[in-house]
């Protein structure tokens, strides 16, 4: 990590956690069961509501958050409320998606729903999602104007909707027999893209940017949600399994529906054909894979990717931002961009 | 229903559902799936997504928080935003108690996740309560100051987080076996209570009253809600099948912790005993009614109710409602506490 993020990171970060500890209401002793279901969640106790600390990841999205009001010539502090009420947003939905997705685990730890059931994990996400709302609410104790806290909120709401509809379309997808890649970048864009991009809009606004560096603030976010999410997806076939992590098998075997598989689809009826054998062999995900190569599907996702991160450096760029936390947004993008894992 | 009461229904109620199709996306033509589930919730289409019809109640809690704003001084037309938004938020945990709690049927109708399944079930509450928020946004649109606008979606979540701790107990007391009266009294004020208080709170805030004023509208709702869930309690075991539509032995059968039977189940040994045991017959959910009857249960169980009830109206006279629209609170207050369905 170059310098100015690194600074960055260490400056706001440690703050991002006291704001959500304070507003999920985890004071020194052990929490009740319905705090305590949101804590284990956040990875601040085990399942017995004992103390406990997992590594809380790069946390890219209230970074970005915070990063984008610092230059917009804000101070961050201001934004803390948002940054904590977007990482809150993400893990709501990410307590709904495992029930949703019947997922065991997450960040290799057991998922709330299979440790409290169904039920309360629906309850739990859906108390997440109003704690979040709370947690924009105060920007007005850090003198965020009434006016501007109303517009954060709206936008907020807004891509919550957006949100959704990703989802929607998401589990709408594996029971479809034809998605094109229009409908497919919808879906990125609901499900990753749009999250980032309230990241970065979020932040200008309250760092005070006009209504034109926001907007160039916001489609910066986008672009580079979308850039990630396609990089994801090669990866995902084309990937190091001893970098990533995972096996490039998997999003074959499981018949994800990702950018270079749907254009392989589109293209090649060969491929047709073997998707729709009931077959998961090691032989299968080669010819698979072969078949990608041969139709031009990894040149194609990867001049998507490139053309993306160009967008997006075009929109960091028009947003004009200052200072170190500039260089710092500029080594994030880097970062997100450049990496093979 | 009295004349002013009636008078205030029918002014207030087509305004409100026009709000409400207008928040959700409601056009001439057939929604999407996305918006066409939460229509079908709404009961404005059937299954297949085609114009249906279905009665809405007498919506009780929209139109208390119209009445609060106008008997404060207001003009009801701003407050519609906020009553928009409680019907939704109402409706959004409707969808996802049902998944919770198993249930086929909704007044009278398949529940959302029998046709849709529990997966979109889920995300379509979520999407729903993301919408709420949109509805309550709406408020700056009718020059509600954007300070107020704040301080009133600050009460909502703080209601949405309260809703959830009262879910997450009546939960936690299906599978618990003591259960004391003070359990019983914190869940349903969650529960229930917490909902028509909110209503009674923001209209009076909306309508321009004083924090004092405010906060006995607040505290009426609440004890309205206290008093209205003791009597659904009684009704549940003591009312007239023919009137209020369900048979007296469903609370019992089912073990369901009312108040009259915690009440029971801490003074009689022997109730305790024949409640452990495997029984749902007929002659069972006699001697439980009768062991209930003999050991002061339902004179219990009424005088609460007639204490809330006591409580409800001097709070409203306290907060000094004005013109027809007082009259109509009163007349409100009078349907929902006198009632014997």
């Amino acid at each position: 990590m170059s310098k100015e993020l690194k600074n960055a990171s260490e400056q706001y970060l440690g703050a991002l956690e006291q704001e959500l500890r304070s507003v999920l209401n985890a004071g020194p002793g052990s929490p009740d069961t319905f705090y305590g279901m949101m804590h284990y969640h956040m990875g601040w106790v085990d399942e017995r509501l004992q103390p406990f600390q997992v590594s809380s990841g790069k946390q890219i999205r209230p970074l970005l958050c915070l990063l984008c009001c610092t230059a917009s010539g804000g101070r961050w502090q201001q934004a803390l409320p948002a940054a904590a009420a977007i990482e809150l947003l993400h893990n709501f939905s990410l307590i709904h998606d495992d029930i949703e997705d019947a997922s065991d685990t997450r960040r290799g730890r057991t998922t709330l729903w299979k440790i409290w059931g169904i039920e309360q994990a629906i309850n739990s996400g859906d108390s997440m999602f109003a704690i979040a709302h709370l947690a924009m609410n105060r920007l007005i104790e850090r003198q965020v104007e009434a006016a501007t806290v109303v517009s954060a909120l709206r936008r907020f709401d807004e891509t919550c909707v957006h949100l959704t509809q990703g989802q929607h379309a998401d589990m709408s997808f594996e029971t479809r027999q034809q998605v094109s890649v229009d409908d497919y970048l919808a879906m990125i864009t609901g499900k990753t893209a749009i999250l980032l991009s309230l990241c970065a809009e979020l932040g200008a606004l309250i760092g005070g940017a006009d209504a034109h560096k926001t907007a160039h603030f916001a489609a910066f976010g986008l672009q580079l949600g979308l850039a990630f999410q396609v990089q994801d997806d090669i990866l995902g076939i084309w990937g190091d399994e001893s970098v990533t992590g995972k096996s490039a098998a998997t999003d074959v075997t499981t018949r994800k529906k990702t950018l270079p598989i749907l254009y392989g689809l589109e293209k090649s009826e060969s491929l047709r054909k073997l998707y729709a054998l009931p077959e998961n062999s090691e032989d299968f995900v080669r010819q698979v894979v072969a078949i990608l190569d041969s139709c031009g599907a990894k040149t194609y996702a990867s001049e998507a990717a490139l053309a993306y991160s160009e967008s997006a450096l075009s929109h960091l760029e028009a947003a004009q931002p200052t200072g170190e936390a500039g260089e710092a947004l500029r080594q994030l993008a880097d970062m997100l961009l450049r990496r093979n894992s």
